[in-house]
């Protein structure tokens, strides 16, 4: 099922509530229960409350992910085109919560960058599985953006890519049962529509087992914990001359079969 | 004011309790607001709840943070002491909320390190001011358990600092209007009695304001987060030969005027 969190065009309240989304319609769950109750119950029995089109609501981030969790260098091209090497070990980083953003809301640059960068990257959600174990309960589409003169300025990566907003996700999420294979997607991104990342997570260096068990051989993961897998080759700071976002700009990132995000750049 | 949570010692449901230490009473917060509700109302009436004396409690971490914050190298002879300079500009890292520990609970090791050690610290607490905004509502004494052999092989923190625990803090937040100025505060540990750091934290490289404000200008900070500054000299790996914290050892942090912290290192 594709788990989602909207609201209302035409609710002045912008309540927003949790749901499951079939074709072009959105079921609501009832009794107001929200994404993360149900990655925490791992209760997946359809959703039965009111039925809304698609085109009568605006998707928000699926969840608030408590904590989010990146890797780096997770694809040899795109380590190499940084000038890296792909590591021997995930390189794991944490980002606050309040670095989460909504799919399709703008990304403000702040005054802190000047080398605004977009990666595309497969999201795995954290949730209760049918065990009662947590593990990887589902995949969405995500932008990790990031400033590259922290990056290099900064050596740990808060800033660089923990500032506010700068994980957009989503559109909604897509459970890991209806995902055969994490690692045979082609995910792509695009800026004002020209086609700049294009690749698969097959050519993930870690796969998501690997990169679960690293962090998990250390810390707890919860249910609502977002971990991103990595980038694909293709990113503004790797092209010749490099290009960095600018805005006014607009990023799209997508995977197949777990749909599109789309934000714009601000000041 | 001094609050903490707690829980009765001879209550075996273990419930924990929010409230205000006064001399050597507990006394707990009415209609049961804990801690974390206090930081965010920014309400410093005193408590009028329940009242018990302090040998009858046991005191739990003041609250669960959203996020951990530390400061690498912000004090010089620190930076020092493990071949380093100190930054340019705060070296900030993230924690997850897993990080975080009660006071006096042992701390696990775990299979990753064999180069475990202490930090002394003073940790920020981040609550609602009487202004209304977010800043420093308190100080607590903390101990930033880290893995240096995990810190030297893995580029980002994560797994060498946000371990499972390794930030136990307490034992109650003081809060900011009784610490006239947290930059002349004796800051001392030991490792089974033998004294190890002994310094003021007079000797930041970066003090409380300006650390707050290089997180604030990416990030928007919320109640309850906390904000790690950096260790004096005199952890383990500065030693000559570096000794590293064993099962069995019992680690004590000790701040001026903010009370200490004891914990037990675990396999």
């Amino acid at each position: 099922m594709r788990l989602a969190s909207f609201r209302r065009r035409d609710d002045p309240s912008g309540a927003v509530l949790g749901g499951e989304i079939r074709d072009d319609v959105v079921v609501a769950f009832a009794d107001g229960e929200s994404v993360l109750d149900r990655l925490r119950s791992g209760d997946r029995r359809p959703a039965t409350g009111p039925v809304l089109p698609l085109a009568e609501v605006e998707l928000r981030m699926p969840h608030p992910p408590p904590v989010l969790y990146g890797v780096g260098r997770n694809y040899a091209a795109h380590a190499a085109e940084l000038g890296n090497e792909a590591p021997g070990e995930p390189l794991v980083f944490t980002m606050p919560p309040t670095a989460a953003g909504h799919p399709d809301d703008p990304v403000s640059r702040g005054r802190l960058t000047t080398r605004l960068d977009y990666e595309a990257e497969l999201a795995v959600v954290l949730g209760t599985l049918p065990s009662g174990e947590v593990g990887v309960a589902g995949y969405a589409v995500a932008d990790d953006v990031s400033a590259r003169d922290l990056q290099a300025s900064e050596e740990q990566w808060t800033r660089a890519k923990g500032s506010d907003g700068w994980c957009p996700f989503g559109p909604w999420i897509t459970t890991a049962d209806e995902v055969p294979d994490p690692h045979a997607l082609r995910i792509r991104s695009w800026v004002d529509d020209e086609p700049r990342q294009d690749a698969s997570t097959a050519d993930m260096v870690f796969r998501v087992p690997r990169i679960v068990d690293h962090l998990r051989a250390a810390i707890t993961l919860r249910p609502g914990d977002l971990v991103l897998t990595g980038t694909p080759a293709g990113v503004g700071h790797g092209l010749r001359p490099p290009r960095y976002l600018e805005p006014g700009q607009v990023v799209r990132v997508e995977i197949e079969g777990l749909g599109a995000i789309r934000h714009a750049v601000v000041p």
